[in-house]
């Protein structure tokens, strides 16, 4: 059994760790962090927890990672910037789910998220944990910068088009839509019931700061610089994602074309399901997975093809991803604790 | 008192026409009609009307028109398309919300709507009822198509850019999303609730009906033909309704000169309210009115628009529309009946 | 046109008394209170009122009395509490949403709100706003003190039965269902989106500060002490209030007995609508009216009757009711600005 | 590996039986049935399911049995009522979801199901499917009859007080809501989107069909006729089901005093969790768990016990529960492949 930490328990992607891994054959959870809620039990924080997890929560302390086999860092960005290189003198795995070590190139941290970066030493030695991706890099790497929820959906949605070039890689827009859980567990005017609720609302439009990375992983994959328009909705669901993805082509291609050609690109892997012709992603369909939805459609009259992506958001957005990239770091099946299918309706 | 009937008075657009009816100062209900459910009071099958309206329901009669100012039309495709030429003998004005009319070319009806039109003499003498576009040929007509609720949406947020030079006429897509109401009453497998509530879902992509719709309007607009791709998604939410449209700019241009071109456009129109440089556009904002709220946002990285366009889509974008089209061909100010502010929450 | 100023305009209440009067032909609003909001306009804070509304946000000053003919205070517990010996000694009719005045013995405050208050000598001149009970005080009274929601909903409910002597006073009990919105505006974990959606929770099991308030005007209508045991249950809706209450019968009685003695003692009442024999009500079926719907059902197996009565908590649970009760202290028609029906779906 | 049937396995407790059985170690589904989607697969109707179960549906065969271990039958009331005696025959284990066989008492079956009941020599074979009440009996049934969603929820919260003496028996009243699922895949307007969204409703007040179910096993544990008065309400959410049930003390008990007793009575249980004194039982924190939830309450005012009961409808509400049976049928542990805790949020 595997030792494993959370920093940061009290939140949602701390919480669903804790739910993952509470099902997981291989791991053991020994240490749970949270400031806001230290001395209190897990389970009185979270009541769906009761008879289930027993643990008391305790404030983050750097020697956390040194009794462990892996660390999970659910916590706000930045919140644990500093402490990586402390982190990183253990033998302990690293997962960090925060976007401090997603972007290789430290000026993309002032831009996008106004903040200098502490540590640009470790950029380079953070492996971006999208498995379908860098799954060699991450069987044999310490730290791993778990993905945004939206770059997942989306990254995965153009991957296998990058390299064709059957598309043109100037007209990308990402329109996405989340569920309220991606917003995390802290009070606001912006998630609260009444403001959500009967309603759709964009945000962050042409700055949301999962930008820069779906560009970083997109262009690694095209060997060129990709820019893409970022669109992201507030939808009053809990959780859930959607992305629907448009990008022009060069040439007449068939939704049966295209279906066979992801479906080849995706062919090992046991988390993206590419539907049948004709068939679009629906969040409904991978609620409570670690499944990510890929359907194909040719808009014919306009030559450009639409992208349906769906996932949840705090599964194989968060918190599945990262216990996916745990297996694969421990030498585990990948699939391990991961294949309880979605919960319909 | 204009008195009023309204055929289809059990569905969702019948009863909102009912509502603001009779609120209405100038208007008497006189004539209700439902296939299903004639016989009944109004109030049996609305329990919100009771005490409010007291009217039976009776089956269509062609000679509906005869005592009445206006007939609305709140029925379903091609319910009432036979009907036309014996109501237009009348003398009463006569508001069609199905898009038995809305389509000038009667070989669209064959292509998008998989129906051969049995009066396609009488096309050229509706008027496509948007106020914002028609105004003056809605005043004089006697007979108006009620637009749709998703081209009311895009044709709005478009309308002012088309003629500018400013865009790529060939670049437009609409990524919209639908309450459930706007899927009508009838039970189907797609409006039960488990099966919409905590998911978002594309459907008919490349292919759905209102694409003809909006492509004929935004090609007189440019005096150009015009093609889009439109993306409806279904959002698990009663009402409401809003298109992320995309287009992309011909040049660089701020958030500023956007606004103040469209508030030019739009200065004389009671219900577009185009918001300030930086706001988007959220349905919430608008529920329960008649208003469209238009937001603009350069993606500047990509010299790309993003224009958010919310609306009701029972109100803007179908009963209240209509009664605007009413108070124009009865020579009332356009504005009685519907200056209700949204409600929220 | 009577001057209206609202205190605590930027919560849920004060919004919807701007909507409400808004539409209201005798009034003009002219002041609007928000301490946390002061210096921006009200449609800044509610995007809804864009073009509708437009009025600067002020603090609270205590002349505000001075010019308007009411003051609507739509604050917190305890916020206004000192300041009302003044605002009395203004002309201005003062209608207070708060539940600093509802109670007329000064003990039940520490008991139920853990205050103390600091005039009780005013408690007897505020008279208790229900209309349909205290008509005849409100008409003549300088202050009004607003009922609750829950009270609203469960007085209305058994009011007619409690002098007839067919019920046991003993065996009351009301369990109630109430719309987020009742909570107000400010973010809390209670009111986090993710936390509410998907579930219905009970709270403030038999110590839910309106009890007090029920038991009062429950006993007065007995002409002996009444209790009941009061359970609120929180509901994954915005808006929306339903109270289904539980009294044991002493003879046995028909649906259609207690609808007509229940309707006779209504008969003068617009926003009261006793449903037929054998149908429930439904909280959707007064969505955004001013109405109460009582539904009456005897189980006859156990000489029980449940009356259920629904209402808008936002409306007649606080704003509309406000308005009604304004209506009649300033002498107009009582359903001046509230005859506006449900909005459904 | 036990071999594993579900008859009626494209409504929602048929999917549920297949995602739990789909993480069970011990079975295997073999046999689907269908008659509506026959000829499908299983994932063409449940979109969740791509990838992970690959059956096609078949239509309902009453040979089935004979080359299963278990055969549940998820099917409408009265679909299979004639089949069980064939089923019989088998040596197959048959556990029932629907109400065929949950009564004793076969003049139950015209009173509140309107039909009269074939197999009524089969009545008493049947185990009535409540663990925690029967589970010597299940263990050496072959028929199981399992328990509705309401009445799994009211008589856990009840079983424990039925022969203390503290309590009035005949003052019981549960006023129980659940989410939508409850009533079914197919469509009708009673599950539409708009008509559910945004409302809570009472239905079936004084007549519900789970009512005698309720009052058999409260008669059977009291060991005298005990009735109750029952009244369920829809709650616009999928899943979940909460009873909040009342019951007069004929002597003062605490909180704590209840807690206790409650513990001790379900001190073997592995899906009651009795929850600390003063906490409530809330629907999400058992969503997609087989836990019940139970939280006490006294009303000391009133004298009156509050009980809170929460559950799953579909799982220990319907398919869970059915699982569990199924284990103790097969002489497998109890709790085998419902461990997993409810996902929150």
């Amino acid at each position: 059994m595997f030792k494993i930490a959370i920093a940061g328990a009290s939140g949602y992607t701390g919480l669903e760790l804790i739910r993952l891994l509470n099902q997981h054959p291989n791991t053991e959870l020994t240490v749970l962090t949270s400031e806001t809620f230290q001395g209190q039990n897990i389970a009185e924080v979270f009541p769906s927890l009761n008879g289930v997890v027993d643990l008391k929560l305790q404030p983050l302390d750097t020697r956390i990672a040194d009794d462990c086999a892996v660390l999970f860092l659910a916590l706000p960005h930045t919140a644990a910037m500093d402490k990586l290189p402390i982190f990183l003198q253990s033998e302990c795995k690293i997962i960090d789910l925060s976007a401090d070590y997603r972007l290789q190139d430290p000026e993309a941290y002032p831009e996008w998220y106004e903040v200098t970066h502490t540590h640009p030493e470790l950029l380079k030695k953070a492996v971006y944990g999208l498995p379908e991706l860098h799954r060699k890099s991450i069987e044999t790497s310490q730290f791993v910068a778990n993905p945004g929820c939206y770059p997942t959906s989306v990254i995965l949605a153009l991957a296998p088009l990058l390299k064709t070039g059957w598309v043109d890689l100037g007209s990308i827009i990402s329109d996405s839509k989340s569920g309220v859980s991606g917003a995390g567990r802290k009070p606001s005017l912006g998630s609260h019931y009444c403001e959500v609720n009967e309603g759709i609302s964009p945000y962050g439009l042409g700055k949301h700061r999962h930008t820069p990375e779906m560009e970083q992983e997109l262009s690694a994959l095209a060997g060129e610089s990709v820019r893409l328009t970022f669109s992201p909705h507030l939808v009053p669901m809990t959780r859930g994602m959607l992305s629907t993805v448009y990008i022009n082509l060069k040439q007449s291609l068939s939704d049966d074309e295209l279906v066979k050609h992801y479906r080849e690109f995706y062919q090992d892997e046991s988390f993206v399901r590419v539907l049948n012709p004709g068939k679009f992603a629906s969040s409904q369909h991978v609620l409570s997975s670690n499944f990510c939805d890929i359907g194909l459609k040719v808009d014919a009259r306009n030559q450009r093809l639409i992208i349906t992506s769906a996932l949840d958001n705090l599964i194989k957005g968060a918190s599945g991803q990262a216990i996916q990239n745990m297996n694969i770091m421990l030498g585990l099946d990948e699939k391990t604790g991961l294949m309880a299918p979605a919960i319909f309706p």
